[in-house]
């Protein structure tokens, strides 16, 4: 884990590797015993980086638990271009549902969304990280734009909320099971949401409609 | 808290009214301190019953939370009847978000929700009244099938999800503001979807359309 190529000793190199270590450390605790039980001690043990060091640069368990989160989410996405509007919302909401159930790679997105209840600093982490995703997967509605399959005012990031929405909402509040049937519907309820034109831009009173 | 009439003294009284104080101290220290750090001693003490007691009837932390949790969502609760679908879904919406976010009230679904995260218990007394409320809830579309709105076989229980689903997603995952509008826009795509035929009850594989 954070292996390093050795050499590396540009200027800010070994400050760098530090930084790549603990915060690898911090994803792998959150993931592996979750926020509340994990300690700036076992980070320090886990990326063989001093404690004191952990606490100089990143202040707090919380400042170091919302740094991690940034960089554990730091990585490129596009979503699936197949060719419609309801099978790209399909293969993304089918990517959510594989993040969330799959074992060893559900611990950490779900560490992260309850990590946003306990902290501040983490809940802000959550939500750039899932603008972020908004705004990468707005292609899907412009591409959907472009073809004519939905009004030229549709609101990506609503089509996106009603297609997630529903597979956190069983995940996190109803506690139901979600397969790829939940994908199915979301995207399918997301599609003809769009389509009936009930995700449009709202605009401010003033409203124009440009 | 937990006034009680005097006098009640018929059989199962006293533990009835132990019952109650315990189960809404629980409830109170719940959304005053959270799921992680209430304890069985806070409860005894706000109650008055001693810990043993709690402890015999309720054997631990967690299955006294669980309990506390279906103590306080045992209440009866019906849909608004409007007299259109995406109205009634509005109404059910609107409730959410003021349940969500007013001070003094969303402490206590906040911390049911996340008590799902850390204790399985708890996630199954959540799952139960996620299940009650989608049961109470299927009135809506069956009105709407009544008066043609929407498909027969349209599930009542994936409408909730539709409309839900994103005003909890804004809240607890992607940390976004919610707002009547937020409501405003999970009704319409939830009675835009049931409309368009995407929510019908799907059946096992050997598919009888009926």
């Amino acid at each position: 884990m954070a292996t390093e190529l050795p050499g590396t000793s540009r200027p800010g190199g070994r400050t760098e590797r530090t930084r790549v270590a603990v915060l690898r450390a911090t994803l792998d605790l959150l993931a592996e015993v979750g926020f509340i039980d994990l300690t700036v001690e076992a980070v320090a043990e886990r990326s063989g980086v001093h404690k004191t060091t952990v606490y100089r640069r990143w202040e707090s368990r919380e400042g170091l638990i919302a740094a991690a989160l940034r960089f554990g989410t730091d990585e490129p996405w596009s979503p699936a271009d197949t060719g419609s509007l309801v099978a790209d919302l399909r293969q993304m909401a089918l990517e959510v549902v594989h993040a969330l159930t799959t074992p060893g790679q559900r611990e950490l997105p779900t560490a992260a969304v309850l990590a946003g209840f306990h902290s501040e600093r983490a809940a802000e982490a959550l939500r750039e990280f899932y603008q972020d995703r908004h705004a990468r997967a707005a292609v899907i509605v412009e591409r959907a734009v472009a073809r004519g399959e939905v009004p030229a005012d549709t609101d990506p990031d609503e089509v996106t909320r009603t297609v997630c929405g529903p597979v956190f909402y069983r995940l996190f509040v109803s506690r139901e099971p979600v397969s790829e049937e939940t994908a199915d519907v979301a995207a399918e309820a997301g599609g003809a949401a769009a389509r009936a034109g009930v995700l449009r831009r709202r605009l401010p009173r003033s409203g124009d409609g440009s």
